[in-house]
């Protein structure tokens, strides 16, 4: 028997609004020990203080515990992150792994999940947590029969550094990359990405060096993006490819945007992706990482969003994002995110398109 | 002989910085007897306490008076917006007028400009401003030669109402549109659309009522955008459209966005303007004048900047069009404007893209 | 038998935070069914898109419901603010009212609630709200036996007009004071604290006439703190008093602040309510109502909150007056909100300090 | 003959306003080669992308500059600060030094400034700029005949590292304390306010090593405050004292809270001043420094302010301490300021009034 991945989206109409899964579930339209993956953009302002993700995450943990799943770690994958600046639309994606009976064709969505051996707190932000993710990435592929160069997109839910995190290290007199949570994401997801990169061959071992870690951009992954914020010190990962093992119908297609205004890898993510370039069909979903240029320049022009004191620079970046690709594919369901360390070129950033022609957005 | 057209295009290092107009003046590149029109887009809030907007002007009065051209209404028009947030550069855009020894060929943009006669605060927002503005444009339609089917875009500077408007309407127990000048942009920015699209053929005289002004979304220009701010309670209108009569290579297209993602619209308007698809060449000004959609809506689905306390609901809409407009035509020196009664459809906006051969931007 | 108020007083660690609440129920310090009125202070922006309300609001339901006890309008007044800039601690304060076996002394707390008739959505901000407030006080204060003198302040939760109060009026052909939820809050506070005025006879009913409203700000009561958001069209008011017909030893007075920075008040019902000049002890609870002036003035010098586009007026309002009290009082457990019509005079607001010797706070 | 200090204080309309000083000038009130120090609060945020301060000193420049006055370090130090969140009203204060006939008398207000040598990139932070400073503040000291016990209060203005600094760093391989301008703020104000504490004999040289700046708290002036924007890279400091060799009755009085609702502290400093109890006689000019605790308590009561990503953490400590201070002294031009590094006690601050009597505020 082979297996099938399912991609469901659901708009919300607030942050802790669940209702459109729930009718799902009860219409038996999803099987909730089925679910592999959740994938939430809510409408905080995506920083320090955005209580709209503990509400979705919140809502969906009794939803689904009602129904015998857990949020834990074990069961399945939940990345709640704010910010819906510009068009972007609050929603959810949902992603299903199951057993089918149809018949075998051409390449489908292949859908892995594999959980890292704890790390250490010091670990976090080095080499030794590069490795692994490494391993984990290595761990899910076999899982699903996916070689590295079958995968489209992973997508990794990274720990970070919290108050007994340091109480535990410096219990040990162990240093950590930082002081405090928010200085740890980007060190977390930097060596995550670096992670991802190694599994998926894109850069070589012996590139990756200690002090290469936010250091050396011209090493990233092209097929990745990650999120920090696992309250555990394990590193989550899913993995996104396309095979003949897998049916079904569902297509994923990555691309890399060499800057914000890449609307060409867009559409060229898209078409893989087998939406039609007349735009009327929409995907199914969308992922995207990406950062402004440190350099504060884009094609050599002057940019402002650094320098700006009353609207966070990721903030601006969510807004123009959901722009670019809103307009590109014509979508507003966008999951976009920045903190984007070796996650695409600096000043770029990686992009997943899903389409899943049997279940069509409502 | 004839006339000609030129459009330069000036970054700008810090909202005070004329030093690239300054360079071009010394070098005799521009004439300040010849400039028609300057529009600035500075990097504050674009907000109430946007100050940055009061640096670029006085900075610029500064630099123009010492070569004995003034600001003042009469000589020429000097539109300055705030607000550069997503990926949009400061810059300036600076239009001129010349007597030409060029032969004539096809057409090329042509320019012009009028002033309208004083009106009372009474009259801002009412039909009386409605017409005072279609007097106008009709007025610099003929100076220019150009008819209204000819005509690809109007920039309009309108009168808003300040403290001693009001103290002079009370005065003679006249009633004004709205008690304060941040409430008075709406009403005058609807009044001189409407007066545009009457001018223009877009609407009919009789469908104009006093009660369609910011009531009656049916009706509106395809071609224009309004700023208010004019401390003096006159209107002045820069026509912009394409004549055989004009000579010198310069184009102008103009666009109608149909809603935020429309850029199908935007492709188009670069293509009139005749830049080449492939978009090796830029643009050398983009206007874009539009508003999210009152319903909150954008194609159907939930959007959340309406409700966004923290960031002005207009900061995401010129974000996501910095990103929107960026991407399909590859500049970021695009002047974003929001608050758009009657300027474009609801939830739309409209568009101009000039094109300047002889004068690359560097 | 006699009754007794008591006044409790617990932080929190997070909006949904109601543990310490639910310790003390579990301890028995707190007798659910005896609660009256709970008034939380949460750490949003206390603005239009401010989820912290819900979070608090949501879990104090999950706990109470849990013993019986709901927050629909018949049991109890729950009044939820966001808003906790500067110094203020997010916390919440929970008013009981028991039978009592303690003898009779001088005078203590008092507590009454009563709940308005329904209105019409067209009558939110119109004298007859005035009225139905002004007849529900008094009715509260028979059920207290409590005179108007005696009355210290007076809590209101004021509906406002939601989309579908607004509908309902359409299809009536009714009009009301304004279009969405947001423009009826001021309209909603008017009505109930000139509906309170009266009821204290703190104004004569031939001062309040239909253009009052709003409009004519030499009317006030100095005595009351009206909060919008009552998603049903009753009003619902929580009287607080000194009588000797209560026992128990809690204390409230009233204050009423002449300007923002009006210390000399601040102290002065501090004293009144039995605290010591010392300032070691510190009260319960403290609310606050009150505006900055409308002039931009505070003692004739100039202030830039009205003006300030990032942050809003009543963030800074709200910043300023933790600051004032905090520094009177000691304590930054302060329920301070703004949005202050015909509450206070216009530049100042309304005060009330509790003090329950008996539960001294943790 | 003796000297005599006197103090001018002049509301701002808006941030480029220099009418009041400009008009005192030509009155003669105000002798320009006199000046001394100039310190200006505006009205922008106070952060990053605040133009407010550079209209500001743009305009002081333009209108010294014309009466033969340079602000370039050697003349006189202008320091400008924004951020008149809450109640702050915008404002400048001008201290003048002058020669005097008038009668020796009581102690006076006394005035020195003197600029440090210049410091290399990579000593900025660091012990070589504690002992910078030091020998500054001994040097003005010395030149105005003031004992260090005599001293009320040093304001420093410090330099920061820009990019010129650090490519002229990195051109002889030093290393700086930090990566940009930004960042370079805690250093410096933290290694000027030691070497004030260690002129001012508030601690003693062995106490103060390379690895106490900006980690050993217990060490701290009680009399400075450090504002960091210097573009070239020498220390100014402006030292208050009083002194019987000086004359004209003006007064300085410093205090230091040690929290932040420290009203007693200011109290006392107000009473010190020569400012009447009854609070009737305001303040010529007010200066405070601090900053909130890192703990993120307040008398052990948890506050928000460190998390709220949407309104900066120093804004809303600003717009706390205009209430604070503007409550006990009546005053609303107060200049609030954080980045309180070793100035005042961790959570606490610095504070200087000043009593003018002989030109009180309009």
């Amino acid at each position: 028997m082979m297996k099938e991945a399912r991609v469901h989206s659901f708009g919300m109409a607030d942050p802790a609004d669940v209702s459109a899964l729930a009718t799902a579930l009860e219409a038996g339209a999803i099987d909730p020990a089925a679910i592999v993956c959740v994938i939430i953009k809510t409408e905080g302002n995506g920083l320090d203080n955005d209580w709209t993700r503990v509400m979705a995450f919140e809502a969906l943990s009794r939803l689904l515990a009602a129904r015998g799943v857990s949020l834990a770690t074990g069961d399945m994958s939940c990345i709640v992150s704010g910010g819906c600046e510009g068009v972007t639309t609050p929603h959810m994606t949902v992603f299903e792994r199951r057993a089918s009976n149809a018949p075998a064709g051409g390449a489908s969505l292949a859908i892995a999940r594999a959980v890292g051996a704890p790390l250490l707190p010091e670990q976090i932000g080095t080499l030794a947590q590069v490795h692994n993710v490494q391993a984990t990435v290595e761990r899910a592929l076999d899982q699903a029969q996916l070689t590295a160069s079958e995968v489209e997109y992973v997508q990794v839910k990274a720990p970070w550094l919290l108050d007994h995190h340091q109480i535990d290290a410096r219990s040990r007199a162990a240093i950590t990359r930082a002081a405090d949570a928010h200085g740890s994401k980007p060190w977390t997801r930097a060596a995550c990405a670096l992670g991802v990169a190694l599994a998926l061959k894109e850069v070589v071992a012996t590139q990756v060096l200690e002090s290469s870690i936010n250091a050396d951009w011209s090493l990233f992954t092209r097929r990745a993006a990650v999120t920090a914020g696992n309250d555990h010190l394990q590193c989550e990962v899913v993995v996104f490819g396309m095979s003949k093992r897998w049916t079904g119908g569902a297509r994923v297609a990555h691309g890399c945007l060499k800057d914000l205004l890449d609307s060409a890898a867009i559409d060229d993510t898209a078409r893989r992706a087998g939406l039609p370039p007349g735009r009327g069909t929409l995907p199914t979903a969308v992922l995207f990482k990406g950062d402004p240029a440190r350099s504060g320049l884009l094609r050599g022009e002057r940019q402002v969003m650094w320098h700006d004191s009353d609207v966070h620079p990721l903030r601006h970046l969510r807004a123009v994002m959901s722009g670019v690709i809103g307009a590109a594919i014509g979508s507003t369901r966008i999951f976009v995110s920045a903190g984007a360390e070796h996650q695409g070129p600096q000043g770029g950033g990686t992009l997943a398109v899903f389409a899943e022609p049997s279940a069509p957005r409502p």
